[in-house]
């Protein structure tokens, strides 16, 4: 038994690590997940990028929560991503905060957490560490990656940077750049955890976090991953087990109830310094701008084939933004099937039941 | 020359002014400005109500910021709203800050400010308030009510609850309910504000408010005053006074800047408690509640004409939102205009220089 493969891993990569930024980290962990048996040629792996607030646990239950795993509609039994065919790996973004190497880990120089001493990552880097891990388990190319929104920008960021490394790419929900809208929610949430006097400078006990400046954070991004038309369909103007408004500031409305909940519950389980320097890598990110604002020229080197998915309501990574990147592989070359499904349930739309959404990815995997 | 005309009045109304939440204030002050003359008949008077954060001084510099007045684009010499021919009224709303009762004021009974012991007012009971400030200023029947945003809110409501007060009725990127999102935001803003140690459940010191909790509130608030594509404009992904990011978590983007900038500014000119109650009462806002959800049955009694306007790019208050209003009024048989205006400047359009605006409100007010 290969004790790289199978539930809670976590690997420490010694040596240095370069960033884009220019700071170097000392040596890297990495916490994964794989799924299912990689062949004897190293052909069948997938690997599933995961968004902002997920981790490794697409399909085991979370040991914080014990929720299901976070995409077990799309990977697991008699699913498109099935280990009966397919070795899934999944591992916690670099700057997580669930085991691979992020601000709240100790920097091994000083035995002391990095805080905000952590430097700055990139979508690039969190993809090099990805490719790290690849290398750790002896996958020298993908059969694909597959991600949803910043885990779709992981999956595009893999082809443009190690276009030798996978063959096939799944997008959903996804842009190739962060719009100012975007980077106006991110700022949002941060100045909200930055606010709160227990986030000191980043330096709070790991017991005594930012909870309420996160939990803001989480509440207000909370609304951009919900469509209008959804928000409306599921909560309406319809009152939290009350008759009547209270005439106060209790949680009188359902989606205030809901929201609060949201916020409450994202504290247990997210750290606030990581929520800080993932979403700072988000606002970073821009394919194109390394090429003159060309993406298609970004695109240039990618031998892999496309697959994008993007849903009507979903208004923080919209259609048109998926249109772009189609056009720029288009204009390089690759080929690349883009689809738009209907879903009234804004960008969250790609992680709830989606049998559209699993007809396509199935076939574009098996085609 | 009558002292209840001119600029910076302040009116203390004595006797109990009942609320609908079933509160009620010992006393109201009502905080105001008039422009123009009114007529012997006073059939000319045209009440301007301001949206969640504006303030009486429609048209005169503002006392603490020194701006220019908020709508002096529609209000001023050469304007639709000319005082050379209409008598001009605009009231900070109960619940403000600027003069009028609100959380900030004393209450009279024991000569400490309100605090949350304020009771929870609603739109209804803010319109009713100008209602007795017509009262007072000798006003039977406006020639028209004029409001964007909650202004247009009061608007509506003024023609629903006082049928005989008004005879034509401007509302502009209004609503006549608040929806799941807008109340998600609102709350949001609320939560940021109460997370904030210095709001001191609501017993702060004026000198000493919940600064930062207020300016991530408003920060929040100002993303759905503008649209995607406006922030593209303004904004996009370019830089503030570099020319490479930082690879930290100073305000690299303009967008960034801004809404900081944003935030802060408003701290200085509005109370933290004021935007807990003004919005609270938003949220309360549905016409049609206390008519089974029928909005047409609200509109039944209405003797008003009605000039509706929406922008494109609004998604606060969406064009969808009038359409309803337009249909409930359609099936009332009151009469009403209604144009949707292109705009890239999201719901904040009716704020900016709109030529078109101008010229719809000139021509209803003139007909």
């Amino acid at each position: 038994m290969d004790t790289r493969f199978g539930l809670e891993r976590c690997i420490t990569l010694p040596g240095d690590f370069p960033l884009a930024g220019g700071g170097v980290l000392p040596e890297l962990d990495i916490a994964y997940e794989t799924y299912g048996t990689l062949n004897a040629n190293a052909t069948n792996a997938i690997l599933v990028c995961h968004a902002l607030t997920g981790d490794q646990y697409v399909a085991s239950s979370h040991p914080t929560t014990g929720k299901a795993g976070w995409w077990t509609r799309l990977v697991g039994p008699g699913k498109p991503v099935d280990p009966e065919h397919w070795f899934v790996i999944c591992a916690n973004v670099l700057g997580g905060c669930m085991g691979s190497t992020g601000p709240s880990s100790v920097d091994p120089r000083d035995g002391l957490p990095f805080g905000m001493r952590f430097p700055v990552i990139t979508v690039p880097d969190m993809v090099a560490a990805q490719v790290r891990l690849l290398d750790h388990l002896g996958i020298g190319t993908l059969a694909a990656v597959i991600g949803g929104s910043m885990g779709g920008m992981q999956a595009l960021t893999l082809a443009v940077y190690h276009p030798t490394r996978v063959k096939k790419v799944v997008a959903i929900a996804a842009a190739a750049r962060h719009s100012a809208q975007n980077i106006a929610f991110h700022e949002v949430g941060r100045q909200a955890i930055m606010a709160d006097p227990m986030w000191a400078g980043g330096a709070y006990a790991a017991d005594k976090p930012p909870a309420a400046g996160l939990a803001v954070a989480r509440m207000a991004a909370h609304i951009t991953y919900l469509s209008e038309e959804g928000l409306t369909e599921k909560f309406g103007r319809r009152l939290q087990d009350r008759d009547a408004v209270s005439f106060g500031f209790d949680a009188d409305f359902q989606v205030e109830s809901y929201l609060r909940h949201q916020g409450l519950s994202f504290v247990e389980r997210f750290d606030a310094n990581s929520y800080l320097y993932i979403t700072r890598a988000m606002d970073y990110f821009d394919l194109a701008q390394a090429h003159d604002g060309s993406l298609a020229r970004a695109f240039a080197a990618t031998q892999s084939r496309f697959c994008l998915v993007s849903f009507t309501s979903d208004w923080l990574y919209p259609t048109a933004e998926s249109r772009r990147i189609v056009r720029a592989l288009n204009a390089a070359g690759a080929p690349v099937s883009f689809v738009e499904l209907e879903s009234p349930f804004g960008h969250d739309a790609f992680l709830l039941d989606a049998p559209e959404m699993n007809r396509v990815i199935n076939g574009f995997l098996t085609a």
